[in-house]
């Protein structure tokens, strides 16, 4: 089976960091994937330091499947003065759905016992995330032939996570590779699985701005500003309740539609 | 002298591509700056494979002087059929500054024989970039306490390039490295050289979305979405005359202001 690319990404995030100062935070990640994964084989990460120093450091990761690289990652790592505010902030003035109106949208699109619910509950199981969608998923719309200019979700964690902020960094990584794809397919109104459609992802990057926990809700907004031949850029930025953004997300994407 | 990152990072990317199949166009890039360049010393671009095909090519490159790295970069080429129109584009609306009226938005912040207007001239020749800003440039507006939401301006270089797709991504990604800070600065009316400003590029990403000629005027669209933690994102796209979106920069910069 093919390897999820955030599984592996936040792999290669955790192998960066595991000899980096836990007092240095995860500040950003740059990740092509090289080729797909096969979850029936092991994968090796090799991790080596660009640079190491007392505040800041810079790793680099490859991910091997027998000998091949299937992913390569660069990472920053900052602190402990990192988070210090000497700068004055001036957020974004954001409009955030509401939590417990997302679980009714949920309930609207996807009811009790379909296929969508059903198929969410798997995901949901098998990554260990909550979702909730407020308003419609790029994949239900891409289905339905819609165009959709992007979507948002509040995810968390099923399970509590450790005061490591690497642990909350490698589990935002995993799941911020989701729906990247989808996202840049739904804004024409194309569905993931359509017949003739070929998509994969490039590369992979994430700018971690503030702290945050990802065993509490976070919203994730999704939207892909430009495509060209055969390749689109999906982004993505994820707040926290208070609407502060506490990562931004980027993803090159590979695109074919055969006979169109 | 301390090296001008665009100017590492294009060289790097020159270094990147030396050995691809020039029917393999540069895609994307990933930098970190590391540490800063000494223009007085020589620097050294080691170049390694990590995927190699007849379609597509990843490259990793350090830069290094005495040893150390100043500058990691990795770089995703594609083709021969990376621009085949297997995907249907929808391009974004854009209001384009007209390029004529930008000469003449020049000449009005910038009066002929003002330092301002000396400054750019210098930077030009230096740089063999010609620039015209439309609307006022970050790096006044910052000097002035002004807060600026973004900036534009026309660029091309001062001479002919080759039809050779990587010399123009080269050229591209020297110049997609200015005013990126000033953006981030200027959006909270903080000049470049204000006292106490400390202010350094993290990294830099480029996109290269179509096919494209810098020795024609393009148009270069810059503002900066977030910061928090005393560090900012800064973001850029680049335009041609059709309005259609050639290149996506970001970049993260450390913003430390003293005593504030």
């Amino acid at each position: 089976m093919r390897a999820f690319g955030g599984q592996v990404a936040s792999q290669a995030l955790a192998a960066a960091g595991a000899e980096v100062d836990p007092a240095q935070r995860p500040t950003s990640l740059h990740a092509y994937f090289v080729r797909a994964g096969d979850t029936t084989r092991p994968i090796t990460y090799s991790a080596e330091a660009v640079d190491e120093g007392p505040t800041s450091s810079i790793r680099r990761v490859t991910a091997t499947q027998s000998g091949k690289a299937i992913l390569t990652l660069e990472a920053s790592f900052r602190g402990p003065d990192a988070d210090e505010p000497t700068w004055p902030e001036s957020p974004e003035p954001v409009s955030m759905p509401d939590l417990e109106q997302a679980a009714d949208d949920v309930s609207r699109w996807a009811p009790a016992g379909s296929p969508a619910a059903q198929w969410l509950e798997e995901q949901s199981k098998r990554m260990r995330f909550e979702l909730r969608f407020a308003g419609i998923p790029a994949f239900l719309a891409g289905h339905n032939g819609r165009a959709l200019r992007g979507q948002r979700f509040w995810l968390r964690t099923l399970d509590p996570l450790l005061d490591a902020p690497l642990q909350h960094a490698c589990a935002l990584t995993y799941v911020s590779d989701l729906y990247l794809v989808s996202t840049a397919l739904a804004k024409h109104g194309i569905g993931r699985r359509r017949t003739g459609v070929a998509a994969a992802s490039l590369d992979h990057t994430v700018w971690f701005h503030r702290p945050f926990r990802v065993d509490e809700w976070v919203l994730y907004e999704q939207r892909s500003p430009t495509s060209a031949g055969g390749r689109g850029l999906s982004a993505g930025r994820i707040l926290n309740q208070a609407g502060e953004v506490i990562a931004t997300v980027r993803q090159e994407v590979l695109l074919r539609v055969s006979g169109s």
